[in-house]
């Protein structure tokens, strides 16, 4: 299975979520780290709704990119940052539920760029349904921490 | 050059862009309107950063696929509602500026399928910079409306 | 389960796959059809490749859609045919290899639309690699049949 | 405007095409090279057909993808090597026509990524369709040349 490469990298991760503005703003929060995979999760939450009432299109892509992001950062060196450099979103059904999580999972890490891909799933008296998907390709960059 | 479909569409689009909890909870305001294109304009917002201090991607994404999705509908029917299918986003640079433009353009319209695409561009010190892109495809749903 | 919606699904497609010039062109031949599943399998083409000896990100492209498409076809009724509306691949490593498997999968079967995704595999010396994956939007096209 | 970084961009572009076995396969040639921006074109050729008697849209894809590689080429360094990292297309209609031109031009040229955007354009009885729409990255490989 994969590993984690720097040993704070845990750590690195919580502070830097912490440090996303938008993260807090939207109130998403981190659910589980794991070498390659990290899980966010959101309550439903009318402030970021598109018109119909469900939740926008481009907030679901935004947890599902954080989530690719994060868990492409878990497999890179120390010295790394990681920055998106595209993102497909699909929607197969409107965001709608009372809870959202967000998987986002490492295919393939390379040097400089990782293939991530993600999923939104809904949660809606205790059922779950996956509506939305990413494929996302992030980049490593090094030399940005002062 | 293409035509609103809908004699109503201006006004229904400034309806149901009001609706839309995400744009004025991220302080996304509309800039112009025009058959087949919409302009949305955004100041730099602290509350929706990324852990380096940039906007985050998936707040820049919403943005986009809200002028494209709002343009499709100056150019559907009047009953019709739009839904995102999908989209995709490239990042060129990072989203650094005092403030953004969003503009969102259809490149075909059918019936059921409309294709578009967007930009967005950073404004620093009166310079403007396209620093992302999207292609996304929007689907007319009728019977929506109640 | 997913199930065949129409009795011919099989017949029909065999049929489509030899009327497609693309395929026995590129000597691309049907392994396995299933509901909401194909897979198709080409041994490596000197034909078909690009100029450092890999074959064409564009012919992995091509046998990832014919799958994708053929997939969501086992689950479209009987008058039905499938289009391509748009497809996102991405190449994790080249494509190397004696022989390729494509498989593709239905995501979510609808009425008009189906989400579909594919991956190519590599073999080896009898080693698998997955090198490249797709998400593809397939439509369902009614009239076409004369 | 863009400049040739290296001198023989050209020729070592019209060398490398020459040994695309996929190009010569299909019929496609080379119609154009710019600084930035390379065309391609190819007759419509029933033997790279899907079943209903149109180009197979993955067809479509590589003349696409060659032209936005090669375009990405035309402003790398004379050391660098250029390798598909992902792309999108879009369908907009069939590929229908007695020919068809492919465009590829560089929206940012990096050291390392290149963003790229193609087209493909039909052309029947002297009238030209856009029909299909391309974004791709591409990314400069190092040290591959023997």
């Amino acid at each position: 299975m994969a590993q984690f490469r720097n040993p704070d990298a845990v750590a690195r991760l919580r502070a830097d979520f912490e440090r996303q503005g938008a993260m807090s703003s939207m109130g998403i929060t981190l659910a589980d780290i794991a070498p390659g995979q990290v899980t966010l999760q959101m309550p439903f939450n009318p402030a970021f709704t598109q018109h119909h009432g469900y939740m926008h299109a481009g907030i679901i892509t935004t947890a599902m990119d954080s989530a690719c992001g994060f868990a492409a950062f878990t497999l890179m060196e120390a010295e790394a940052e990681v920055l998106t450099v595209e993102f497909k979103s699909n929607f197969m059904s409107p965001a709608a539920g009372e809870a959202f999580r967000f998987e986002g999972e490492v295919v393939k890490s390379g040097r400089t760029l990782t293939f991530t891909q993600g999923r939104a799933v809904a949660i809606s008296e205790g059922a779950e349904k996956t509506f939305a998907t990413m494929t996302a390709t992030m980049m490593a960059v090094r030399g940005m921490r002062g």
